[in-house]
């Protein structure tokens, strides 16, 4: 990695998750989508973590990413529990979820508090936490180049005009098919995009899973195609994986422009595909930066009008 | 269209649909998976269509088909009545069909008897009838350039050795995603369709309706964007509309080599968008070249990595 690149600024959830799926059990995995963007992103660049941990967060979890390139002067250890979360899934390919117990304990009373080396990052990722602190982030730093927030459902449901207030902030939004038609009361994800793109970021993601991602700015369209899958082991964490990809781009890149926002949906995917292929961060900690490409050279031949690939 | 290009022959069904979806109804609507196909293909190439109606086909359909470059040579008129087929669409894309009702009538005994002109066609489609019908036709022509095939869920129920047997004998198997995983038994779309390669074609293409469709050949994977909707009112047809655009692909190319299946698929998911945007081939008919190629520039951009859009 190229020394002068700068950090990319992650706030979210660092969890201990513990996952079923018909044939197996992982328990209290780190998890948490600012666990498994950090993981991602730290192939492409410098991260500085701000979140919050219980006094029972095991060293090994903080050992491994204290060896991968991520800052940890953000990280909050409070006394009390680490944030827990359970699932299970079902389906043939593992896409029914079913969340069984949320513990949030330290959580409940998070409030991000940048430390004053973090306040000038200029690629922010506002992980998918409550729309209130995703503001209070926006708050605390200075004018950045290039800031993308995620969401979930639960935020639609309970604190959309903060979401709006969100969208207004950022340059590029990050949501899936069925709660951008939430959203936007849209049937078509077309129109959909267009009314969060009215609120003013350049950028709309919109996630489709195994289907794909698609990147809507103001007059144009682009489709990244997920990574042909062979195995899901662990569906979590895909969606924050595929964000550290797609912000280690353009934190690569310095810019975000159409470019380094297309091919780095690809490496979005491509980061998406391996966090599936293991439980917790496990697969991505074994990729390397040939893997990574080569991953994201099946990617480009997908796309490829090419007669045959290129070498 | 240049005088050159050899006609594509279809052999399938032409019915009468009635369509209801949850604000409209069609009655009596030209239908049949042959009649989208047509319609479609012959924007692109003459077509030789291969199909059985009853002395009640409206000479309105007739005309239809006749003015479009269609030869009706091979289009069987039986005393009775027409082949039959009522369904409601329902969801918020329309994505949920049930069919109540399916009258074979004439299309009961239908076996595909090719005028002599039609049997050194160089570019064929099998349309999604009875395994044993396709078969029949592959014993009536001589050596082709590219048969492809397309199937329903009814023949993998009931006819299952038929198809594999279509599937050892043609260059090029259309089926979807659900269909893949069932005839296979393999969760996941890569090791479906490289089951199916196995069988001895040189390409498959499975079909994701509006998540796109993905073309596997021996070593490489296309993906293939579907058009971005903005509206649908009958999603009946769409299948068919996009293998019309894509042998009509191939027949105006005169080869089917990885680049034209490629560029093949985008026209494709052209006409398939076309398809659904009105009841039975309505919109499709309105279309000329120049808007065919205004939506083949967006799906071309949609997977361009390009910063900026080619002029």
């Amino acid at each position: 990695m190229s020394d002068d690149i700068r950090p990319i600024l992650v706030v979210g959830s660092v969890a201990l998750d513990t996952v079923h799926t018909p044939t197996e059990v992982a328990s209290e995995v780190l998890g948490g989508g600012a666990s498994y963007f950090c993981v991602a992103g730290s192939l492409f660049a410098p991260i500085q973590l701000v979140a919050v941990v219980g006094d029972d967060f095991p060293a090994a979890h903080r050992a491994l990413l204290e060896s991968r390139n991520i800052d940890l002067g953000g990280l909050e250890v409070l006394k009390g529990k680490t944030f827990r979360w359970t699932a299970r899934y079902s389906g043939i390919r593992l896409e029914q979820r079913e969340t069984l117990d949320t513990q949030l304990n330290v959580f409940a009373g998070f409030h991000p508090a940048l430390p004053a080396a973090y306040r000038s990052s200029r690629v922010i990722f506002l992980s998918n936490i409550q729309p209130e602190l995703q503001l209070e982030v926006l708050d605390q730093v200075e004018e950045a180049d290039f800031v993308a927030c995620d969401t979930i459902k639960l935020w639609l449901d309970t604190a959309h005009a903060g979401l709006e207030r969100v969208f207004r902030r950022v340059d590029c939004v990050i949501i899936n098919d069925e709660e951008a038609v939430q959203f936007t009361g849209q049937r078509f994800l077309p129109s959909a995009a267009h009314v969060i793109l009215s609120y003013g970021p350049r950028a709309v993601i919109i996630k489709r899973g195994e289907n794909g991602s698609l990147l809507f700015t103001q007059d144009r369209v682009f489709f990244a195609p997920a990574h042909p899958l062979e195995t899901v082991r662990d569906p979590t964490g895909a969606g924050d994986a595929f964000a550290g990809g797609l912000l280690g781009a353009v934190a690569r890149a310095g810019h975000s422009g159409d470019d380094v926002l297309r091919r780095g949906m690809l490496y979005g995917s491509v980061l998406g595909s391996l966090a599936v292929e293991d439980f917790s961060v496990r697969r991505i900690v074994q990729a390397d930066t040939r893997e990574i490409e080569r991953r994201l050279s099946t990617l480009v031949d997908m796309i490829s009008l090419n007669g045959s690939r290129a070498q």
